[in-house]
């Protein structure tokens, strides 16, 4: 048995998931004709309050077409240094949208209105670029799971508005932040001018993200979908997962922190741990000893078959998902007590 | 019932490709740890003699990513007039590489070697961009199926080859014209440095088409297809479909190409048709009468059921498939001698 | 004496342009403190009727610049096969914009106001590029110096603006064609959203293009014109020669078409050449026997100190402006005749 | 008088510049054939000890055509958060070559060779931008004129070149640290793959820019310049400057380096000064007491016809130059003293 905690990415459709994509009605997405994709987005459009929802194959792509929808080639967006828009998607933000990151120097991935406003004053004419978006990531994927504070995107979104800046939020987590706080989607839907949904993180689908909108965003991210090549096919497949997924994977995310805060507990009791980051959701980021390193506790647990990711600067990190079992709970937090 | 002709990439999976894909073993392909999508694109990159072979959401991404992986911004690419890259990839040689499309002024979209050595010749030093790619597309698809003489292919390849230009087959529907010319795909594999093959048009797989070339290439388009978004998680699914369609579904390929040269001798028989152009595989193009025009008579085959695309210039194109059956044949034929 | 008809690009300022140049009061132009500059583009913006205009360094990058300011990434621009915008800059619209460009089949650069409603018309929903922009030169280079019929202009403008199309001049030469047909500035500058309008061309001065649109539009140019690093310092040199140029260089461009004319008039009776382009403006296009060849044609003409221009297929070009002296001419004529 | 600080770009010529302009041998630069740009372009190759140079409008070009040379579409950049291709050039990386900056938190806009070591450690696949230039920039703007330690960047050469990153150097103010260093051109020349130098700041010539390299890399320049619209024509006028310049106004920088730290001297010894940045070269940085405010500062200076710079964060910039007399510096030391 693998105890694969790498990413909240690795889960595997449940049989009854399975079952849901394989009854699933289809038609060609291309020409817009999938009836379970028309459903999907629907569902989930009408979930947040918002008007429009598109299927995208990666949270990446629905990130990149929202930034893209937003900008101006030469812009800026403004976003934390840990923002996934900024270190996970390739150099995407440059490559296709041609936008410098203004990267805020925020907690756990989250800043301040106080510094998105110091960041708005700056500049220097047409030697700066010009801003035209803010993109906020919840939760915080590099900040370990980290959950904003509703209050302060809420000042943040009027700083944006005030400014003529977009607003976006990465939302590949999102449904993890509603359970541990307990919001509602229809509260991040009134805040945001677009925000990007994870199907195949904490939701457990095998394939796929959503972009919410307005008609009119939406209609422009369709085109922009196609030549970046995500138009695909039969669809209805992997849109049928994904309410699956919306059906009945959204309240079990409260077990997954259950679990990473448990761990956590374990994690903070040993020696050879040097500090485990605050534990809000499904991540755990804490740093070992330099007696051990992180590569040498990486490559022991390994040989145990737990897999973990290293973070860079001495971290590990650990998540938990759908497929994390009891019994793979019991056996981990055994081998992290007896290491 | 629903006669659907408007393109071989409506087909729905048949019940025995379901079964392959709801059995795939699946993982997280974004770490290559899929192996279903690994087996797929091991089993294509030997079928055509290549190094090696990545898995696409859509063929457009293919045949973009091709196209990033051969050129530098700024520089040409040399395709028909009727290419797919130019016509209905969204404006994404200029979007996503910053590439300008020379066109030739070909012959159903198959230009000639004579024809490859003028545009090189022509130029202007630095006003005119710098030539480093040919594509060619083979069936043509706005060509009307159009299959290329494999002997002007290998003179092109050699004059591509001489001028150091990068040599891409957009193989959409290469698997049609293998079965039309009884070719194999290892005489492709040699002749190109990247060949997209599409599995979700006459092969019948719900998504996906498949890039191959030399294991360098292939290296730098996993770099390529993150950034455009097109790293997906549990691939296998689809792959799987892929894999089945290989084993199940191209000599069947015959009896699509069969049943368009039917649909053509009753066209060439009836009234109302002007002319109809040469028929190689599965597609069929013609033109109806300046009374009757095309809006008209598509609508009124709409209203029986049947689904024509409108081509521009008055031309209508039919494209038979997997899931367009014997009875809808005869219905068809029916329909069109007594219109 | 070297007879260099290769471009009107090729002219030195006059002892007087010269002066102009040397007294001219100057500043730092990146912060619009440069009052040479600046009355140069108020004197332009005026003649023209226009709102704003802004000093480029080239006329590639005044074009480049207003593709950028009509377009957004993935869109298409319609211009004439011929056009400058798509052969002479680079690859410029694709580089610098993302830009596709739908070529025209028009006469010597020249379209019409039917040929632009149907590329309109045409198109595939998202799998076409969308179009943004029409692209007119006037006159045209590769076209031969040709003047659009200004009526024509109308209609194109009319259709342009009902299909929410941008509507450029490529006025390169402009000025040729307002002393050809009798034309004033003030009927393009209501025509056109922006005008780009070349310096160095028969106006004889050394650097510089201008372009010409509302407040709106050059606001936004000058921060593309500082992203494409053409914001330059003391400028005021440079726009001195402008401004001495457009008070005294305009009027004398009937006498280079005079010339021109005359250069066509030979050619017309002499045996080694098959064809005459019609000659309107400042360009004389032919082309010499198959017998000889434009190579040798051109190499024996160089051996004699006389430059022209090849114009791929067989074609030959001469420029006639302000350095190519009455005597300069008889010697052209001579040698041509005795050839 | 106005005594103008805010930039080194703001001098005027001489009227020896002036007169060595206007009687500059000139031709057209796009065909290459300008004798005085081409023999200023020689001059300076030479004195780097590098194969070739290319004349640009703007630092802002050669930069970004440096950026482009070394880079594709997706990478990243590597330099200091204070470097001016990261914060004043409008966001070029991104928009003309589609790059990231990765920004390396040093000290005056000088990181360590340690540092750059750690960033190119880290990383996470194809998650991450590819890191392909390290770029250096000597003097720094953002960092007061500061200049970096040249063993430093033998260090940092060497780790570029040991993980194949090429090594650009932002030399716009080059000349200012040879002179404050005692370092000689050809040291630079023979570590950096590309250098810019900018010939209108201290050097004092109206307009230009110039790019060194091998004489690949400045042929491949060469195209990028005319995609970018900075092939100018008669351009001998202002390379004629730059000659006149690099002959006469190298020497006399040490003055300006004299001035700015007998300014430094003055404000170290005012009250309202909270802090002087260390003075190397010719750019003084210093705080005002948060009472005055920096704003109030330089409004109350500019009533007394002095121009100084915001630099943002309460700072605020003097650059002294070639037209800052002795005169002006007595009345600025007397008006500081007095304020």
């Amino acid at each position: 048995m693998i105890i694969d905690l790498i990413s909240d990415t690795v889960t595997k459709p449940s049989k009854e998931m399975l079952a849901a994509m394989m009854h699933a009605k289809v038609g060609d997405d291309v020409f817009k004709m999938d009836p379970t994709t028309n459903a999907l987005q629907e569902k989930i459009a009408k979930l947040f309050g918002m008007e429009d929802a598109l299927f995208f194959p990666s949270g990446t792509m629905a990130n990149q077409t929202a930034i893209k929808l937003h900008t101006q080639p030469g812009d800026k967006l403004i976003c934390d240094k840990y923002a996934h828009v900024y270190n996970y998607e390739g150099g995407g933000a440059a490559f296709n949208s041609g936008v410098t990151c203004k990267l805020m120097d925020g907690n756990r991935g989250m800043f301040t209105a106080a510094q998105l406003q110091d960041a708005i004053a700056e500049g220097f004419g047409i030697h700066t670029p010009f801003a035209s978006l803010v993109c906020i990531e919840n939760t915080t994927n590099k900040g370990g799971g980290a959950c904003w504070d509703f209050s302060e995107l809420e000042k943040l979104q009027k700083i944006s508005k005030e400014n003529n800046l977009a607003f976006h939020l990465d939302g590949a987590r999102l449904f993890n932040a509603l359970v541990a706080k307990n919001e509602s989607p229809k509260q991040y839907g009134e805040l945001f001018d677009t925000i990007s949904i994870c199907l195949s993180k904490g939701l457990g689908a095998p394939i796929g993200s959503v972009l919410l909108g307005s008609k009119a965003h939406i209609a422009k991210a369709l085109r922009i979908r196609k030549l970046l090549g995500g138009a695909m096919r039969q669809v209805g497949f992997l849109a049928a997962a994904g309410i699956y997924a919306l059906d009945n994977h959204i309240d079990r995310l409260a077990e997954d922190h259950k679990k990473a805060k448990e761990i956590g507990a374990v994690l903070e009791s040993v020696s050879y741990v040097t500090k485990v980051e605050p534990i809000e959701t499904n991540i755990v980021i804490f740093y070992v000893d330099a007696k051990i390193g992180s590569d040498k506790f990486i490559h022991k647990m390994e040989a145990k078959n737990i897999l973990l990711t290293p973070m860079g600067e001495g971290k590990i990190r650990i998540v938990t998902h759908l497929d994390y079992t009891d019994e793979m709970h019991d056996i981990l937090l055994k081998e992290l007590k007896d290491f």
